[in-house]
């Protein structure tokens, strides 16, 4: 089946532009390694980085912020690099998300604490910081995330993500800050838990 | 029924010794409050320490440390009190544990790290020390239990157990270092993990 054969490797050849040449991208590819090139491509636009996929924003970094603050009102901003977190009925049933922007070293991360059950029966709480910013802004920071209380303490390090790269997969493998609901008891007040947050600079 | 209510109004008044009188406790109770007096009796005699409950020895607090050298030979002990805790083939299946012993400030620690299926197909990693020694002398220390690589840092403060309230509890509620496979793999090297255990002092 000669002729099949030289189609196939005609169309191995053949080269497309990336989707995302309207952002810029200049990039051609062959088929097989297109869709791979464009879920991480530079120039793909920013999508919402609020939690839960339910605002379907998506546009150039320099434009979240105001997408930010004009369709999300109700999402408190704290000053400083070191703050603290309050979660508010972290008793509540089902999936819920916690949010909130932190902004110091003129620039702006959202925190984001979200509880869900990833295993059947077992509810746990995730904890993670995101930049308002690319990949490689974000290498310049680290994250501390602290629970504090009743002679315990539990602490995450890590580099905050992009928000062009977003939290859902570093939630998916742990890549955050997790506990469960009596780690959380143990912290808690009154239904309430205070995440001490600190942004450094590297 | 006026006669049984009475012969209960006796058996109610009568007090019984402990059953740790063998081991100097002196209380006398009353049928009703027996049993918890005896389970959290300051008398009862420690068990032995290792994880896993296959150890049937039971004796008074100073005979602990020569069953272990006694009996448990090939568990290491590192003295200092910073040391690293190395796991090796934390990728081995079902529940395993591993334990060793750090001795620092005239004390001896136990530590455990403990892999098992507290949900359904959800493995996690459960890191905590106990003192050799009584809840008493368990609040003068505190432990930190330290993951580290990767430009991440996962950090667990708390109060020794004292192995006369044991580890199982406080595993079962998470009252300790929770961690599960993928954070191990991110922390792991070769399938080894280093925890690093530093007691302090308070
Ligand atoms: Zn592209
Ligand atoms: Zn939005
Ligand atoms: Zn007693
Ligand atoms: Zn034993």
């Amino acid at each position: 089946n000669i002729r099949n054969l030289a189609m196939e490797k005609v169309a191995s050849n053949v080269k497309f532009p990336c989707k995302h040449s309207g952002y810029g991208c200049t990039a051609s590819l062959v088929y097989t390694e297109k869709t791979e090139h464009e879920e991480t491509c530079e120039c793909r636009p920013y999508l919402c980085p609020c939690p839960g996929a339910s605002c379907k924003w998506q546009g150039p970094l320099d434009l979240v912020m105001q997408h930010l603050m004009m369709s999300h009102k109700s999402i408190t901003t704290l000053q400083g690099e070191d703050i603290v977190f309050l979660a508010t009925d972290i008793n509540l049933p089902g999936a819920v998300d916690w949010v909130m922007m932190q902004s110091c070293f003129g620039h702006h991360f959202m925190l984001v604490l979200e509880k869900q059950e990833k295993y059947d029966g077992h509810q746990q709480f995730f904890a993670i910081v995101q930049l308002i910013g690319s990949r490689k802004e974000a290498e310049n920071f680290v994250y501390r995330l602290e629970l504090n209380g009743n002679r315990r303490r539990l602490t995450w390090e890590a580099m905050p993500r992009s928000i062009h790269e977003g939290v859902a997969s570093a939630i998916h493998n742990s890549d955050c800050l997790v506990f469960d609901t009596s780690i959380a008891q143990l912290f808690a007040d009154n239904g309430n838990l205070g995440i001490n947050v600190t942004i450094s600079l590297v």
